[in-house]
């Protein structure tokens, strides 16, 4: 039987290769189920099963009487296998359409961002009520290129705060963080280009940089940073063309960049050209500052990136670029010709959020409220035997080790089966070195079912 | 001084271009102050100056002690060569930057939306009142990963009116319609593939495509739709994946598809295997509904793409696709990847809009302001002897021949100068075949400065 499912997946291969590379074209017809038994070696039933799978899969279509064909054009950036999603659960994309997903009664502790009643509500509305009445180009208008020139102004300001030296003709707003990225490989990334990430990292840069087709090098991570000796192997051997990073408060780890780890990154950047993306969507959460490799290097090969979602709303899209000035210019082109840039009403209300006198109090809440979160929850999986890695200094992430032998992609299936989204370690590691991981978000571990569910997954074999 | 100023100008140029040709490579020492003056027969004083300038753009970088190096990696994709926007004129992306960057007072006959001020004003306050109230999801969560289900629904209903029959799950909503093209050309477009466009089409196709590395090859648009005989021999030719057009009110020409060329587009597609990316985006305008590719063809092949920028709001961000449901799930993965979705603020805000019962009543004000703003523009040109090539049934555009000798180029950097945005032919145009055109927006054309600036146009040698 073993055997027979391994000819299957041979024969399933073979003919999937061939329309790869265009050898069996779009809409060409298959050979028939007799003639390829006799050249593939296997028997008939072998190649009706694999030419049926790849039917249901939607590779090749099966027309009555006359026999298969390869359906339609062949499309040739799937990023994830179709599939049940109960199968996807160490790919980069599972975790956040599951979470994304979620029906309200889920549980979520594997979702990367806050619950809406924690985010700043209060100020968004204040805001719509504010813009009800705004000019009509606000409401109805194209932004300026690089966007809404008094956000920009007021990043600028901000980032000076962080000791980062960026002009407002250094920033350029995007749709969201995660196209702030988009672009920058686009402007950067050739495919096939090699790129370092921490290993693990936010699980996202690894569909992001599939979608780049770039091939990506993971360094594993130290609770201080990358392991520079890894970071420094790598560069020699791969010399990548970009190193892609959280230095505030690190996904999924909750770690932070030492200063001297930080100086030696820059050092090696510069001799290896490296350019360095930080993103930096957690620094409202910090408690003590931690050092900014774009402080250090003066965006001179360090690009920053950061929005909004994580504090202020998810649903109000909004991001940022601080980069070289004469690396904006293109990159502003492209956010025309891919996205044809951004609207009026987006910055505006994220301007009016920051701005309002109440940000500053939400966000001292918010620290606070995540602070017990995060003793509470290290304390409840402490008692189930699942033990954070580091007990982080702020932020909404506690990264965990599962007791010996667990497995946390069985865990997140059983779990999801009672209706909680986990978030399992592989799907964070480049080196599918993290199995026996979990990533917490404590603010979304507040309920009690959580970890009865979690226990009873321990517990199955 | 003012010499002295050309010259630091000129050096500073000189460096920029070694450094774009690669003649100065990353890390590269460039030439002693002393050296180089010499070398461009300059004073010394005029490179310091330079270099500083260069130093402080980010350009270059000093090292105390060792002199001045190129800074950072060569961006492999500027879809633009820098330089004077006036050099750009028949860019791709010199249109949309003039009249994005464009100040109040600017006359904008060439940009392609209207004036906010026509705009669905008054529906987007009072949906941001509304939401104003709304739950704290909508205000601050993200939306699931189609998008907004009540947003898709509707759309569904909207488009079974217009003949598309897609259901909300073959919908999936976007940031704009430009997003949902960049999505399907990601999803189906390996760099050197052939696209095939409308020649003229909408400029940003070419500046999209070029970011996507694909050949883009014109077909003569004929007022009812591409020239067949060439549509077919391009087929043949150049085995194009994709072929990006408007069905409905065709940008620039103001033409409108024919049934029976839809017909045999269609026919000629399925042969070829050939996706039709149908852009629908001015679709609200219509007075007499014009046929839409995907009606005919089922979504088999053709995927249709809208947004609401035109009729309801270009600030609130939002478009979406129709496509196959096989297809929209790894459309859904790119969407992800590469942007993290959307919020459901800007979906809800258009969504309110739609369902408004005043939309139906600003859509017949806007479009009896629209046919009337055309006749007047159509007079005030033809008096200067500039000659639409057709009269539109609907919309904003009219695509006009410039008297003989004249090139629209010419006369729209004369015009820029005296504040008077345009938009010159050539940028419309793969083949550079429309050097004597101008698109006009009517709704854009009604100050009477527009045309006593052109009238001087024409006349200046």
């Amino acid at each position: 039987m073993r055997q027979n499912i391994t000819r299957i997946q041979l024969v399933m291969a073979e003919v999937q290769a061939r329309i790869a590379s265009r050898a069996y074209g779009p809409g060409f017809r298959l050979p028939s189920v007799r003639a390829q038994a006799q050249a593939l070696e296997v028997s008939v039933s072998t190649v009706v099963e694999a030419y049926e799978r790849l039917a249901a899969e939607g590779v090749i279509a099966s027309r009555p009487g006359s026999g298969f064909f390869v359906a339609g054009p062949v499309a040739p950036l799937a990023l994830a296998k179709m599939g049940p999603k109960l199968d996807r659960q160490v790919d980069p994309l599972w975790v956040s359409r599951q979470s994304l997903d979620a029906e309200a009664a889920t549980l979520k502790p594997g979702c990367g961002w806050l619950p809406p009643s924690w985010m700043y509500e209060a100020g968004v509305r204040r805001a719509l009520r504010t813009l009800a009445r705004a000019e009509s180009n606000v409401l109805a208008d194209y932004a300026t290129p690089l966007g809404h020139p008094g956000l920009r102004q007021f990043l600028s300001r901000r980032l000076a705060g962080n000791g980062i030296q960026a002009a407002p003709e250094q920033i350029m707003l995007t749709e969201s963080g995660t196209q702030a990225i988009d672009l920058i490989c686009r402007f950067l990334l050739e495919p096939g280009d090699t790129v370092l990430v921490d290993d693990p990292c936010y699980f996202n840069f690894h569909a992001l940089l599939k979608a780049h087709r770039a091939r990506v090098v993971g360094v594993p991570y130290t609770p201080h940073g990358p392991d520079l000796e890894k970071f420094e192997a790598a560069l020699r051997e791969h010399t990548p063309r970009l190193y892609i990073t959280n230095s505030g408060i690190h996904n999924p780890t909750g770690a932070a960049l030492s200063p001297a780890i930080a100086h030696r990154i820059l050092k090696l950047a510069d001799i290896s050209n490296l350019v360095i993306v930080e993103d930096d969507i957690f620094s409202d959460f910090e408690n003590t500052h931690a050092p900014r490799l774009a402080a250090f290097d003066g965006l001179a090969r360090v690009v920053h990136i950061s929005s909004f979602s994580k504090t202020i709303s998810a649903s109000v899209r909004c991001g940022y670029i601080a980069t070289r000035a004469d690396w904006l210019e293109s990159l502003c082109d492209l956010k025309l010709a891919t996205s044809f840039g951004g609207g009026q009403l987006a910055a505006e209300i994220i301007l009016t959020a920051l701005t309002d006198s109440g940000y500053r109090r939400h966000l001292e809440n918010l620290k606070r409220h995540l602070t017990e979160a995060m003793t509470k929850t290290a304390a409840k999986l402490n008692a189930l035997g699942i033990k954070p890695w580091l007990t982080p200094q702020a932020g909404m992430f506690l990264w965990c080790q599962l007791p010996e032998g667990l497995d946390a992609a069985s865990v997140a299936r059983f779990c999801l089966k009672e209706g909680v989204v986990l978030a399992p370690g592989n799907a964070f590691s480049q080196s599918l070195t993290a199995s026996n991981f979990l990533r917490f978000n404590v603010a979304q571990s507040l309920d009690k079912r959580i970890f009865e569910v979690l226990a009873r997954a321990l517990r199955s074999p």
